[in-house]
């Protein structure tokens, strides 16, 4: 006899949600395959802003419940005016979010509970190489370092193990450290 | 006779402090070294926010005027409240801002009248990877799209030279498209 599906929430993740999508995903793998989106609209200078309004998922097109507005500046020393996070620091952001939102799904799916999780993330950049002068500096971060403070119910031991779910499943962790082909067209507006 | 600085703004951007960039860089290599930072806190579930304050450049700390706050959350379907934008839409929103910047940055440089410029930006993802549910499939984006809609001062067929000049320039092009090392230690809260 079936018992009765219980609704069971672990460091407010739904886990019961959460393994009834597995279970959904391998009756109809189509349903696992996204594409998250986002529009840009430059402004003035360094100053642009991004929308993001739908995605598609579960074979189906999926509104925001509002678009969310995420805008872009840079500091003055970077010739901007400091009205909003840049766009390097947003990829740290990015990073961050998601090694913690991974951490704590994998984890809740495995009976853990976390009391809190607190990050941070410092990036190294050379401007040699945005600015062209010297073609053996790249473009972008030459390293990123990490630094966790958890705090679970798990001995000492497996601290590092709670820290492994996130690297070893985050899709910006995987993105990013592994790279991604990116494809881009241009037209006149 | 040296002629007087004069203050050249294109597009929004202060061109002849970006020349007096490269060359203060070019006499003083170490100015060009930058680290950026954000902090990240777990708030429950799905929800996490990261606060940017500072950054170094310039052989100096920089403190942002006011501390930015970035929002995390997922979409319902991804068991989440949908209250901000989720990681991985923010990765695509570091890589659209910072491809328009460079852009408008190395256009207005090179004395490019730029008009406006809209984009779009999709990414394909399969949960197979997040889910453990099939090893060959990656945890992250398996590729992003980009379509640039660029109005500038030049004929038609220099205008794949402007969309180059952000992907040719871009840091989080570069990241994300070559990958960074990112080193992750974690101890106990």
């Amino acid at each position: 006899m079936a018992t009765a599906q219980k609704s069971i929430n672990l460091n407010g993740v739904a886990v019961n949600e959460l393994l009834s999508t597995v279970e959904a995903v391998k009756a109809t793998p189509s349903i696992a395959k996204f594409k998250f989106r986002i529009r840009n609209q430059w402004d003035e200078g360094s100053r642009n802003h991004s929308t993001v309004t739908t995605l598609r998922g579960a074979n189906q097109e999926i509104s925001h419940p509002a678009p969310f507005r995420l805008e872009a500046d840079e500091p003055a020393i970077l010739l901007g005016k400091d009205l909003a996070a840049n766009p390097v620091e947003y990829l740290l952001h990015a990073l961050a979010s998601c090694l913690t939102t991974s951490m704590v799904y994998h984890a809740s799916a495995r009976g853990v509970q976390i009391n809190a999780i607190e990050s941070t993330f410092e990036g190294d950049l050379d401007l040699h190489g945005f600015l062209d002068l010297d073609p053996k500096v790249r473009k972008g971060y030459q390293g990123i370092r990490v630094n966790f403070k958890i705090s679970a119910d798990v001995p000492d031991d497996r601290l590092q193990e709670i820290a492994q779910l996130g690297t070893g499943h985050s899709p910006v962790y995987d993105s990013l450290t592994n790279g991604v082909p990116v494809s881009v067209t241009a037209e006149r507006l």
